[in-house]
């Protein structure tokens, strides 16, 4: 019987007991910062992602990077000159995608509260708004007529069915999220009666998700729902955002994703649209999958401690610079991360180990019970898979330990 | 067949319909904060609190605050005038205890992995510091032998049972937290050779606990494990901290907390240490069980929206700002926290709807199918218990959307 392991690394070579980040040996790395703990995102893995993604997707389909997974300013700027568009979640990550360059036309706002400085922000910046309730449509239009800027409006759609297998489920049913399907025909009589900009519809129908085939299929009903919702349009759909969904390996078991299937059916998609939705152009916004496997946690040992027989790496990281990575984000069965001792990859996994944080709390856990070559304070720990949901989305002042870094290397 | 009840609230009266906090109405009280979100503590309720505990508690008992909790100083600074000591678990909270002019005697240091600058920031502040591994006792004699400053020191020990009916165990099996019980006495002699100033021992067998008699049991147990070890001490035990883990009822069915048998409970330890362990304090450290109940999140209805039949209320408010009330902090399965329309207090509660936030996620929802008075944009929702674990314990950056405030009233 063979325990299931973790899914071999996309990045990250080893050399000489080392990992390698950046081309540089990881002990190196954390001098060059200049402390521990810190998330270093690797500028090349974030180009060798994309180059995957484009040698299997087809050339006229516009790929976007959405910020929410990763907004460190840095990363954003790499992932403009290599993406299509970015797709913003609020007012801060619309700042930041400006600020990259980006042209407003590629640039996409979407989220279930956006408030009304928000919106006027968007509508001032030329930006696509997905609109998400009747509620903007009445403020977009105010703002419109207030200050004569073409609002540009797609709307989102709460689909009537949703991404099998999907780590998150995000459509089908009530939801908070998008207008109902059955309810997008008036609206969009309201958004011409108002006059807004429209340009065509966003679905968003799950995230995280490892099976190609439901990634398709979910994208060829988001497609049919759009042809048909489009019979309704006030003028012809310029854009179709059939979303992401795309996940990455984190736990043992898991597998990654297979890309071929889904740029085969992206490709027929686009074909047919070319016939079917003519001067429509279909797009794709990934968040994690384009930089989740790119970023990797650092933190060095502080303690090594033997507990009624088990051992505990004591780190200066923790749940507090990686939630997620401590099974306590929306995870119901916590399971490890892939968890290297970074600078002592040519050593056996020869102890049983718990790594844990500096925090009161037994909540506090990078890897429980993991096999991993043995380690002594000093030692460096990697938690790949945390280029995306890592450091923006954990509770980074929870017992007042000091900040860790970012860098893009 | 009756449907289990959030507990009675302990604070925050409703008058003409709000919510009264800090005596205040909760609509003018957004007014005067500025903005929404926000986090309101009130000063009132932290002091009506701290007399609940005196009330019942032996009078020679030290009743201490840990920090972790809440540490927004104005808070800290408020508790530092109605308690005995503080407890902090970083570098940056004991600087927030110094700064409310605290005695350095009475603040105490503990957490697993405490850097070696934050041990030399102990030692120079002489404040107690709960050693919890043997590298510790090695790195304070280090500091005391260079500097000639005292090191203060107790032994923060893992001991062999655990707290039960605890939300969270903090002791028994093998833990990150302390010494084993059975290694103590080694240590023990390890500190008198290294001339440091040993003055007792903390024990924290679990935290949010409801069941008195199992809190109580538990500094029994504590008590007695003390008296063994002390046997091993190289000068008499001054001090002795027995932990907190006093629970708050928040969900559904729960009941507040009976102090009566606790108070009982301590005053039969509190004498029996006057001949048992003569010349030596004993301590308690509260911080959810002060802080929690008397604070409160505020945050603003922005849409509504009914989605397939089902009413959605969104906030301007969320996850981001209170993980553990979107039941995504160390919660297995979600309930919902004590949740109100605050400006609504006279309605009855005649739908039921979800609240949420303006996050792309279906895990940020402050409410789940809940009976609620009707309520529209405008209005205002308040999360209560929502005085510990909130602000400092939220991943405030996710999504990158304002930040809240926190206001002590």
């Amino acid at each position: 019987m063979t325990t299931p392991q973790h899914s071999p690394r996309a990045f990250f070579p080893a050399e000489n007991g080392e990992l390698l980040i950046g081309g540089m040996p990881v002990s190196r790395l954390a001098a060059r910062v200049g402390q521990t703990p810190f998330y270093v995102y690797d500028h090349a893995a974030l180009a060798a992602r994309v180059a995957a993604l484009r040698a299997v997707l087809p050339d006229t389909l516009h790929l976007h990077y959405a910020i929410k997974a990763n907004p460190m300013p840095a990363v954003v700027g790499a992932l403009a000159q290599l993406v299509d568009g970015l797709d913003v979640a609020s007012g801060r990550e619309l700042r930041v995608a400006l600020d990259t360059g980006m042209t407003p036309e590629e640039i996409s706002f979407a989220g279930p509260g956006k408030s009304a400085g928000e919106l006027e922000q968007a509508v001032a910046a030329g930006v696509l708004i997905n609109i998400e309730s009747a509620r903007e449509v009445r403020l977009l239009a105010e703002i419109q007529a207030r200050t004569g800027w073409q609002a540009r409006v797609a709307v989102r759609v709460n689909p009537d069915f949703d991404l099998k297998s999907s780590g998150m489920k995000m459509g089908g049913g009530p939801k908070q999220f998008g207008v109902d399907a059955e309810a997008v025909p008036a609206l969009l009589a309201e958004i011409k009666q108002q006059q807004l900009g429209f340009e065509g519809f966003h679905l968003f129908a799950g995230s995280q998700n490892l099976r190609a085939e439901a990634i398709a299929e979910a994208q060829r009903k988001s497609f049919e729902l759009c042809l048909r919702l489009a019979q309704d349009a006030p003028t012809p759909v310029k854009s179709l955002n059939l979303g992401g969904g795309f996940g990455i390996p984190y736990f043992p078991g898991e597998q990654a994703l297979d890309l071929a299937p889904i740029g085969a059916n992206l490709a027929e998609l686009v074909a047919q649209a070319s016939t079917r939705l003519p001067g429509a152009h279909l797009t794709i916004e990934l968040g994690r999958y384009l930089v989740g496997e790119a970023g990797v946690y650092i933190c060095r040992v502080l303690d090594r401690k033997v507990s009624r027989g088990h051992t505990y790496l004591i780190t200066d990281g923790g749940l507090h610079h990686h939630l997620s990575a401590s099974g306590n984000f929306g995870q119901v069965i916590r399971k490890n991360y892939p968890v290297l001792v970074a600078n002592r990859m040519d050593r056996e996994a020869d102890e049983n180990v718990s790594v844990v944080g500096p925090l009161c709390t037994p909540l506090d856990l990078l890897a429980d019970r993991m096999n991993l070559p043995h380690a002594e304070p000093g030692d460096l720990i990697a938690v790949l898979q945390s280029g995306a949901y890592g450091f923006s989305a954990s509770p980074r002042d929870f017992l007042s330990h000091p900040q860790p870094l970012e860098v893009l290397v």
